[in-house]
């Protein structure tokens, strides 16, 4: 019997139908199966296609499985928007960045209309982002974030700080661990203009205070600019809330929108105006299709799009934002926390034996909805989970990482995850496989 | 009986089975019927999800339409690629960028292998690849385009001079014409870092000989960066042979690839290596996934990438690209010069009587696959064609842009639409229709 630590965030209710499962866990898979047949999201896992019944997929934080509605959706956008209604149906696909980037705000993200667009990729829109919040800070030259931020945002934003000149400081944070509010409120001063970290960090599932560390941002006068890739659909965001003032975020994880859909941005109301962002696309332009002598930024949202928006792309960010609003934030929070508590119990009851340490944060107010666990055979233990039939992935230097996501995973997935790979590690025959790295995604 | 001026590029052959056409054209329905009996790509029609019998489409040039080939592989992509697949397929997605950019340099802008990516849209690669430009030319602070290029293009271009505080030069050219040779010449000094032009006017539908204006921005030292949005599967491109150094295009056009479909770019291989994009995202990334401390570019064409490619545009691209190979660039050529001229002919014929005039090149070597007519009333005739179930598009001020996309509109189309304009224009039907213009895409 293990104590089943549940701490939801501040002011959070536990939903009706969780309250028995927060008191303790046993390790009995019986105990799983309790779990499940009290799950309130369970006849959620019918909303996906499921190709093979036996597969353990633990890595919708990677990318998101295929919602059954958005297969058909996709299907009907193929056929009848393109097929039979051809250049027409730019009538109604106009409105599609603002549309999806609605229901996100609505669902997903705590933003009122008018505030996101699905445009680009998280890529493209921090580069966006980044480089007009540097704009909007005439005089300051300092772009602060943390060394264990997501590959692609240190790298963009290392390559904004050498194009304008300016300063990338490195806030150093552990493998483990977010970035701590004393160490943020270290490294910001009035030279800083734009904080840019991410809600939940990619490697340990570390979950940030939104609201703490946008005021220590905005107490030093910098903006907020918040990457939301691995919290989106995984725990609750409530950006207007939290006073941020800019943010992006994909949409092939936790919205289940499928492999390179269009990522989302967004920018506050009151900041809109007055801001620009680097790329001047006709779909940023007020009066588009006047195709006018100069760029003239249009009003609100649609002036930090940039080129002809992914139409089916969106059709699908919508599918699953729908999905996700269905099933709601806060029962999927409160079961992600439930099934990674879940997850960590068994792992120091069963793994820790073998090698393995927890590398995210314990404390579930503070942990997203995955969980990371340090191994040095990482990647070969990855491998032989993949033969096993159980799908999570490795994440370097020596990092397993397993994401449960609430909309679509068994409490007996993750139990039978966990005992899969206690025998793996057991019998130790991952030892035999290949030690060098391959691409992992 | 009409003069059909059918003049190929220089050193291009009329192939076979076209060398009837070439001489004399009829004004009767019949002679157009003949046309299509004698049309060797007549078959690729069938390739096309068609809804409605009765549409005449003369808009591929703005959304291509539905190859059925690329309908079941979409699903095929959606239904066992991610959704069985999920993100183990990323073991083959992740070389699509560059499998997409080989086929579109293989068939259809002569590009040998290793410099053609597709990713992004027209808009963020027109924008990285300028910027790139512009470090590969230190010491020049020049930018050359024409004031009748794209808007996208100027915005952009006009963005990037304005955040890097270069000069942006535009050649004054007509809506009709093209940029010419002698004033581009005038324009570029010692001071001209890049050159960006359409290869096709996406207005008047002017064809720019590429070779010779390549040679003009190199004669001055500067680069040559093509956008072959209206010329990519309407004529041949041969990007290697013309001694280009940068390209961008966009694949909802002529390559059918749907609505927001990914875009390519084109860079040189000689060029690669020394040349740094500003968006350093992951994947550009040389060792992407080692996720490493410092952005270090990719080697080759890699390094132009950015965020996660949109796997299902990308899959579209590949169909559309090899059904354009299966009909031959030649081929397809030398159609797209017949029906437009067949329009010309017919629009002499029929539409100057009622203010209409050839908005576009008369001379075919100088003519994309699109032709456009000067009208006063245009849009109120766009609307009214449409009403008439015939689709083109209005173009400001006062154009109506046709473009028979050759691989799959029969002559009989082009006969039919301007028939049913020169009754239109005759009976001023279209006098009661709004002048208030709506959306035009």
């Amino acid at each position: 019997m293990l104590c089943l630590r549940v701490t939801l965030r501040r002011g959070e209710a536990v939903p009706p139908g969780y309250a028995e499962i927060v008191t303790t866990i046993r390790t009995d898979r019986g105990y799983a199966g309790e779990l499940d047949a009290a799950d309130q999201l369970a006849g959620f896992r019918d909303r996906f296609v499921r190709d093979d019944e036996s597969l353990i997929y633990l890595d919708g934080n990677s990318l998101g499985p295929l919602p059954i509605a958005t297969q058909s959706r996709i299907a009907e956008v193929v056929r009848e928007e393109w097929g039979a209604g051809l250049v027409r149906s730019w009538a109604g696909w106009i409105e599609l960045p603002r549309r999806a980037g609605d229901l996100i705000g609505q669902h997903l993200v705590g933003a009122a209309p008018g505030q996101v667009a699905v445009c680009d990729s998280t890529t493209i829109n921090l580069y966006k982002l980044a480089s007009a919040a540097l704009d909007a800070r005439p005089g300051r030259s300092v772009i602060v974030t943390d060394d264990d931020n997501f590959p692609t945002d240190r790298y963009v934003l290392a390559g904004i700080a050498a194009q304008r000149g300016c300063e990338l400081r490195m806030i150093r944070t552990g493998m483990n661990d977010g970035v701590s509010e004393d160490a943020l409120r270290a490294a910001v001063d009035e030279r800083t203009a734009v904080v840019s970290l991410s809600h939940v960090a990619y490697r340990s599932g570390a979950l940030a205070d939104m609201a703490q560390i946008t005021g220590i941002a905005h107490d030093a006068g910098a903006l907020m600019l918040w990457d939301l890739c691995h919290s989106v659909g995984a725990v609750p965001v409530e950006l207007d809330a939290a006073g941020a003032d800019l943010a992006v975020g994909c949409t092939y994880k936790y919205v289940n929108a499928g492999p390179g859909a269009p990522a989302f941005l967004y920018v506050r109301s009151e900041l809109q105006d007055s801001m620009r962002q680097p790329v001047w696309g006709w779909f940023g332009q007020r009066d588009q299709f006047a195709m006018g002598p100069g760029y003239d930024p249009a009003p609100g949202i649609e002036r930090f799009l940039t080129g002809t928006p992914q139409i089916i792309g969106i059709a699908a960010v919508q599918e699953g934002a729908r999905l996700l609003g269905e099933a709601g934030m806060g029962r999927l929070r409160a079961k992600g926390v439930a099934l990674t508590e879940l997850l960590i119990g068994l792992a120091d009851e069963w793994l820790a034996p073998h090698g393995f340490t927890v590398a995210s944060p314990r404390d579930s107010a503070r942990r997203g909805a995955h969980v990371t666990l340090h191994h040095r055979d990482a990647w070969q233990l990855s491998q032989a989970l993949i033969k096993a039939g159980i799908v999570g992935d490795y994440r370097t230097p020596d990092r397993l990482r397993l994401g449960p996501a609430p909309i679509c995973t068994r409490f007996t997935d993750v139990w039978d995850a966990l005992d899969a790979l206690r025998r793996i590690a057991g019998d130790r025959s991952y030892a035999g496989l290949a030690a060098e790295r391959g691409r992992v995604i």
